[in-house]
């Protein structure tokens, strides 16, 4: 692998982002490159929303919710409530400082600038070192099968509480979305690849499914380890653990190391979870068994520091 | 006059909304029928904003900024603060509660209902009950002649304070522009007219000069009083003075007075203007000198008690 290579991470929302608040303390955030998924991206009242993107950048720049893991620490929700008032649909919850971004990153797209150009001026702003890029600058969406039918992704999971169970997975837009500028280059130099932990699904799967993208993970000669976002049976934030369910699939880490077998060389997954690392290594994988549950800042440290060690890059 | 007609007033932001609101106090609001400047609409951060629709609709809704006179009372900036941070334009003020409007109203117009569908929703759920219409749907815009070339009246009135001196004012949009529906009927019907004491450049006049509506102005077999937004040689509010002397024009009550000689009946001064109103009288028009200065609320319905008086309609 090329020294000069970055550090790749392909990243969801707030799982992905606390691992990155992690990584980004124990090496300089400039060697990373983080491609965001934009499956979950909506207009709601009119607004390009980026959640997953939004959710790493506040998280990156330091201002993220500390709690719920994604808006502003400290927002207020005056504008939203006063949409409320108005009559409009108010169920995606949009702080006032958080719609500062929806509204720049509207009006640029609006303008023609792409959207890994628009994520850059906003992230630059913020004070945000790693690149953030977007897997594609195109429309390409994220739809969930459910007993209702073919649901907008935010639609299930935010106005419908991501109460219908879920069958299968669909992208809209896949057929034109191309990978963003200098994602396939970074991939094919990078000195790791990491697959923070998301929901396999929602967040890595929609990268995933952008041309090119997983075949290049295929060839790439940089090591790509993957964190597995299902710790003890459960999923520590979102709803992948009763996605899998519903999909017919074991609830399990080795269960989604068996979606990446085609790719991954290191699967990490939680102490509580030693018990499976025989199975992954049956897939091909090098399985390293630690402490992913990021309570704290220290937690997201250690964690980095296997990931990177597990590469060879630490 | 037919009694079934409604009461119709041309009206432009702040002096107007204050006028107004005395008068939806001593008649029914719904006798009302308001027509709405939109000269001063623009785009700002993509949405569109219409600035005079807005001061009329807040104030008579009860919920407008009561020093000020426009925006809405209490409302917050955290969301233009943090488009300051990310290095958006933010010289034109728009607060939280204030931009749930511009929000809405934009989406709706991308949907494509019309400006005066989208003014009576709004309208509509803040409770107002006076009819409010924009003189037009179609994109109607004030361009200022100065010095420094053409400008937009957004930019020169509230980027760069008024500073430049107007020497003249045209309006972009003017060949394609329709009067709203129900305008001209109204018009024609009216059991009165009545040109609220607002700029006669760039609030008045933008209505007036939409096809047919000065025309309609002269036929129309109703009253047509206007209130002087000069007093004593100045304006209330706004440049209108500045604007009359620029322009080369006596800064006075006879002068706005005669702007409007083809087809005003009765013109309402202030008292201190009062050796003006023979001025007023030659130009053929009734003279009516009152107190014009709406200190309080008091102030407002006892104009408005004596303009509904001078048509003949109290």
């Amino acid at each position: 692998m090329p020294a000069s290579g970055k550090i790749f991470a392909l990243a969801g929302g707030v799982g992905a982002a606390r691992f990155l608040d992690g990584l980004t303390r124990i090496v300089a955030p400039e060697r990373l490159f983080i491609v965001g998924n934009v499956g979950d991206d909506a207009e709601i009242h009119g607004l390009h929303i980026s959640p997953d993107l939004d959710t790493v950048m506040y998280t990156l720049a330091g201002i993220s919710h500390r709690e719920q893991g994604w808006g502003i620490q400290g927002d207020t929700f005056h504008c939203l409530d006063a949409l409320g008032s108005l009559g409009a649909e108010n169920w995606f919850r949009l702080g006032d400082r958080d719609l500062a971004t929806h509204i720049y990153r509207t009006e640029r797209l609006r303008r023609g600038v792409s959207l890994s150009d628009v994520t850059r001026e906003l992230a630059d702003a913020l004070g945000v070192r790693a690149s953030l890029v977007p897997v594609t600058d195109q429309r390409h969406r994220t739809l969930v099968q459910t007993p209702q039918g073919l649901l907008e992704f935010q639609k299930w999971f935010v106005e419908r509480r991501a109460c219908d169970p879920v069958t299968g997975v669909r992208f809209a837009g896949l057929r034109t979305a191309r990978p963003a500028a200098g994602v396939l280059e970074h991939l094919r130099t990078a000195a790791g690849v990491i697959l923070c932990p998301s929901n396999p699904f929602i967040s890595i799967g929609p990268i995933l499914a952008v041309r090119g993208i997983r075949d290049a993970l295929r060839k790439t000669a940089a090591p790509v380890a993957a964190i597995s976002p299902i710790v003890g049976g459960r999923a520590l934030k979102g709803p992948a653990a009763r996605m899998m369910k519903s999909m017919g699939m074991q609830v399990s880490a080795s269960g989604v190391a068996e979606l990446y077998r085609d790719f991954v060389n290191v699967f990490i997954l939680d102490t509580v979870d030693r018990f499976q690392a025989e199975k992954v290594e049956q897939l091909g994988m090098r399985a390293i068994v630690t402490g992913t549950v990021m309570t704290g800042l220290h937690e997201k440290k250690a964690l980095a520091a296997v990931v990177l060690k597990s590469m060879g890059l630490a």
